[in-house]
């Protein structure tokens, strides 16, 4: 692994991997072992879009690895107008030991990896967000184990980025994947197709009901933040107790926040399994150290 | 002490005992010794209005204390407007050690508080700014002394958080204090409430020379930066050499910053005091240093 | 050197042992060696204008160092509007160590430096950059050696804070220097009659190829960014494999940065010369520390 531009980048033994070290990284916190790996790497944060945990991750991560972050909002460096991308990047890579993008374009991060002599992390874009749902692996193993091969993750909500990446993902590691999403947003083709070369066990259905049918988990995302998102559209793909009632008895309920709640999930529905939602989130900082190490501190660090 | 809302949230020993602290992790600071106690402790700092001292006091505070702030402006988080105030409490919980809150209304600040697992330090509201003002007090003891029964505190200004803290800190304190301002703009009814229950030795008026009578300190505010300030206004509440002529020969100004020179206070108070003031913004990194030992530190901390 | 306001404060040997701790500086870094020769110092970071490049060596130079740095944009101090420039320079003298400023006027700095009692370094004024070209000589020494007053260097683009700064530095070091401008845009007098008074070895025409001729280095800065610039100006002193033929065969070739490519360098020339380009950007951070060291750390520190 030399960046992290997309789930496909990843075999299944490396996300295993990585799942193994973010779990003994939250372990070495949580008993308040020090565990400075990284001392004195550097890591630069180029941000087109607000973001609040994966600034918190990447931020407080690198640091509790005896690092540093230097953060640049979207006002601070408007990237490819004025300085083109390939010059930013080689100016970093002079300046850090890796750069973390939250960037509108795919083309965008994979053009950095090109120009780029330090690791490049996808910190977001349209197309894929892997962080992200490494994350939601972390905690999928924490909350129902690491038998992958036999769990169902239902996901519900636009063909976005979190669509891409778990179809990807849940490909890669052998789970099943329902998707259920609206005829006109559907994931990309590419993560289709990459599904059924690998003999992923996938269902993209506009039908919620049997999406979330023996659901070990579900998983929905803040679609209900859109200015005209359609009310016959929100009831028809929002996660309430309804759908909860066609998942597995003790259905475990995701989130990447932030909530819109009434909107795409209900607030009983929300409140009930906040402390999932919340582990999940909290699961961005121990993964993300353990992408900092495997790119940075090689396979030895941990 | 669990979070640090409001000034009325402390007791006179808590008070003496914070002042007690500053003053030895100042002394350690001037002395050049490490004094690392929070080491790997991390801040959220959440700050819906700029912010110049507290910045400099929270973001260094806890840098010299061995941990890391990671700071959010406006821009980056807009407070309970996309995810509710519930949520961003909950997602920090799971990230940072205690969270730093500039923010507009009291209840947003105590709302954080139900829902958060880790400390919440208000660092200024429209209704109390208890950071600031524990410097105050820190202050008023290094130019004073500690014996704050035997001495009166003027402030000249507005009603604001200011003036609320300073009710409550004095008469948690038994420091006389008396107020100087314009009768459309008093003190919160629940501080003079506090006071009158607490046995406070308050004056409030608009009598200027009434209140700085006997001062050993005479203290005031920006209310010379608002736009459509009255100028006549401005002129009965200005500090000036006639102001102080009133107070004790040997009378210390404060001003919380920043200074609008010619506006509440004259250029030649100002600077002839110039020590005292900036001595008082420079206890703000030393005060926000053992709040936060306080509260991440507990009481074996220092 | 109790501050760096512009080049001129400095002596030739100041310049060589700076370049000198620099270098040592970049060598420990690239051993992986440890060289926290500032800790638990603060650094004040003013910035009116965007940065890139400062703001990671000043940051990151900082943390190598051990210390920690504080970053206001100009949403976050409006330096001089509300607070006046002496109050903001008391206060932070109050808080850190040294205050890097970003401003428009060489005078704000000037006036700081009166204010403060700790050190100020100019990162960018409209008159002077000493911090950029301070990095370039580093450079200059690093490609063609450290026998300047052989060297010929010649700065095509309008006589700005770069244009200024470079007479300044190859005055003091006796190096030859020459520069094209066009005649609306000259060199400030002041550094003019600096270089007359110190037997400085300059030639100012708007003949590109005569200040190009027999040149060591040639240097160019982001003068196509302008968004009225004139074509046939930007024809008449583009840095292209033409200009570059009047130059020594092994002539090498700086550009402050960002670039404007076919604008005032073509994408050849800079694609050709990238490593020596981004090479000069990374000595930012060297030169930085080593600016940091002998500001903070006195003569001993290393």
């Amino acid at each position: 692994m030399k960046h992290l531009l997309k789930v496909s980048d990843l075999t299944k033994e490396e996300i295993l991997d990585l799942i193994e070290t973010a779990v003994k990284l939250k372990r070495l916190k949580q008993e308040g072992t020090s565990h400075k790996y990284l001392p004195d790497k550097s890591l630069g944060m180029i941000f087109q879009k607000p973001s609040t945990r994966t600034r918190l991750g990447f931020e407080l991560g690198i640091f509790e690895l005896g690092g540093k972050a230097v953060f640049f909002d979207n006002q601070s460096i408007q990237l490819g107008r004025g300085e083109s991308v390939q010059d930013t990047v080689r100016v970093f890579s002079r300046f850090v030991d890796a750069i973390v993008i939250r960037t509108f374009a795919q083309a965008t991060v994979e053009k950095m990896a090109i120009y780029s002599s330090v690791p490049i992390i996808n910190a977001l874009t349209e197309y894929s967000h892997p962080c992200q749902i490494l994350s939601d692996f972390m905690t999928v193993s924490e909350l129902k184990g690491n038998d992958f091969e036999n769990l169902k993750l239902c996901y519900v909500g636009p063909g976005n980025s979190i669509a891409n990446s778990l179809i990807v993902g849940c490909t890669l590691l052998g789970m099943r994947f329902s998707i259920a999403c609206q005829q006109d947003y559907l994931p990309s083709k590419s993560v289709i197709a990459f599904a059924q070369q690998n003999q992923g066990k996938l269902l993209v259905t506009n039908d919620i009901r049997a999406a979330a049918n023996g659901s070990d988990i579900i998983y929905t995302a803040p679609f209900g933040q859109q200015k005209d998102v359609d009310e016959e559209l929100l009831s028809k793909f929002q996660l309430n107790e309804d759908v909860l009632s066609y998942c597995k008895p003790d259905v475990k309920v995701l989130h990447c926040l932030p909530a819109f709640k009434g909107k795409e999930i209900t607030e009983d529905v929300f409140e009930k399994h906040a402390d999932e939602i919340f582990l999940q989130a909290e699961n961005r900082l121990h993964m993300e150290k353990a992408v900092l190490i495997k790119l940075l501190g090689g396979n030895n660090a941990i």
